[in-house]
């Protein structure tokens, strides 16, 4: 029942399960991780757009990989996120490269959060007066190397997990990853201070912070993809006023999100006075996208859930 | 500000802007609707898994149209769900031809529920001992003929609303819908008691019911699509004991939908030792789909949730 620490250096930048392990830990140990942010330190506050869309991205960088002694493919991780704290603030932005909506966004966006701010209170991160998201921090990626060879971009979760990107994988949340090569080889980073699910604009509240994990293992188990428990679907505070929803109908599911996250920034341009680019970065941070339908063929229901609670 | 009712009688089987309408309001009055469940009746309790496979499917039985004096083309209708009762009991079942597994159930299956019992907790329908899901009613179909002649399906939804199953259209839950035809031509049906996100075995607790909804219009303020304001995401009660989770990452949504669900499957039938067409019903029943990210190509990821306060 060992406690270790693992700092934010020496990250890797790809899944690759040559990299030697920079810790060797027995099932039942925690490990504090100290995480870099997606960006890697390049974003700071101050950033410009310009600055933002020059930044390189060579992967996410993760901190890892820990070697589990005893786990086998064939067998189950458990890992219970104990403790998650990020640094006080940080940054959401897109480019015309990625994001659900990139062809409607041809420049580049970044924008700064900051909540070290005693006007602010407590657990929220002010977007701009009068309008604030609750913070529910989680790592991005969590996840464990895999049984094929090479480099493999972060950027894709697969079925041994990395970068799925889950909001609900908060504090208390227990998850499963399935082992697929010796010693599981577990990394994570890349930290959100909070997100909408969907995270339709390709970054959430981005943050550099540590998390506390502890992992047991489970023999034989196999499970095909991750699967997890977790306490709750939605925020409270964020959903205590309702929500308002768009809804898009369409045979593709992706372009059922792209209409539905679409009439949502109309929406918000409209009704709260934001730009399109405002609306479509808080729309990544604090919208839900659900499938409502997926068996009325052919048109599938995909609605986008905005939390009312955000605005004073 | 009149009050008005329909009965469950001269139902319409599609959308067709040339049925002549049962009612006409003003903008400002409310109708109580009586509405037929989606089997049109066929489907009653002891009904075998071979009697519903026979039964005839010709449309949701629809209670309407309503014609709202002054609706016109690019107006907006705009209803507020004030009341809404079912019966107190319903179905749930599928057959091989539709589906999110369609093609891992060959068989039909049919599940009655029941909840005139005072063993049962006020609010909840027990699935089986042990097993109760709560019950939250709302219509299936809400919607407006469109501008285009001839008979629909009432099977898609489409930009005027129609067959969204939506489960957060509850009690309290306002609607807006696009006017495309002179008077819109409202129309209701398709009660359910309970309902995941997804609906994916394509039924919900189907049920007959009354629903009272009142009706304003909003002139010349064109939506493309149906959007509402609710209070919640997710039923509070469900919620009560946190979610276990499954996860499936790919690059097709409709696909990791499938797979998601499949592991549900699994879990249900390994854990909670029910049949896979057990895990199916109440998977629709009580599941809810989530796109947890939709920018990490190719890979989206979409998380089945399923609330552990259904099991006792």
């Amino acid at each position: 029942m060992a406690k270790h620490e693992l700092a934010a250096d020496s990250l890797h930048y790809c899944w690759d399960n040559s990299i030697a392990p920079r810790l060797e830990i027995e099932a039942g140990d925690t490990v504090l991780f100290q995480t870099q942010d997606a960006g890697d330190g390049q974003i700071q506050p101050g950033c410009t757009a310009e600055e933002y869309s020059r930044r390189v991205f060579k992967g996410h960088p993760l901190t890892g990989p820990v070697f589990i002694k005893g786990a086998q493919p064939g067998d189950t991780l458990v890992i219970e996120i104990q403790h998650l704290e990020t640094v006080k603030w940080g940054w959401t932005g897109f480019r015309p490269t990625a994001g659900l909506l990139r062809d409607d966004f041809p420049e580049p966006y970044v924008h700064i959060w900051q909540w070290d701010n005693p006007a602010i209170p407590e657990g929220w991160a002010e977007f701009k007066p009068g309008i604030r998201v609750p913070r529910e921090p989680f790592c991005g990626v969590m996840g464990l190397a895999w049984n094929e060879p090479g480099q493999h971009s972060t950027v894709p979760p697969r079925a041994a997990g990395g970068n799925m990107d889950i909001k609900q994988l908060t504090v208390g949340s227990i998850l499963q990853l399935p082992v697929t090569v010796e010693g599981g080889l577990f990394s994570v980073g890349d930290c959100h201070a909070a997100q909408g699910d969907g995270e339709v604009c390709v970054s959430a509240i981005e943050t550099a912070g540590e998390v506390e994990l502890h992992f047991t293992l489970q023999k034989q188990t196999a499970i095909r993809e991750p699967r997890f428990w977790t306490g709750k679907q939605s925020s409270p505070r964020a959903g205590e006023k309702g929500y308002f929803v768009t809804t898009a109908h369409a045979p593709d599911l992706f372009f059922a999100s792209q209409q539905a996250i679409r009439y949502m920034i109309e929406y918000l341009v409209d009704t709260h006075h934001l730009t399109a680019q405002e609306a479509y970065i808080l729309s990544s941070v604090a919208v839900d996208l659900k499938i409502s339908q997926i068996v009325d063929g052919p048109n599938w229901t995909v609605s986008a859930f905005l939390p009312n609670a955000i605005f004073q």
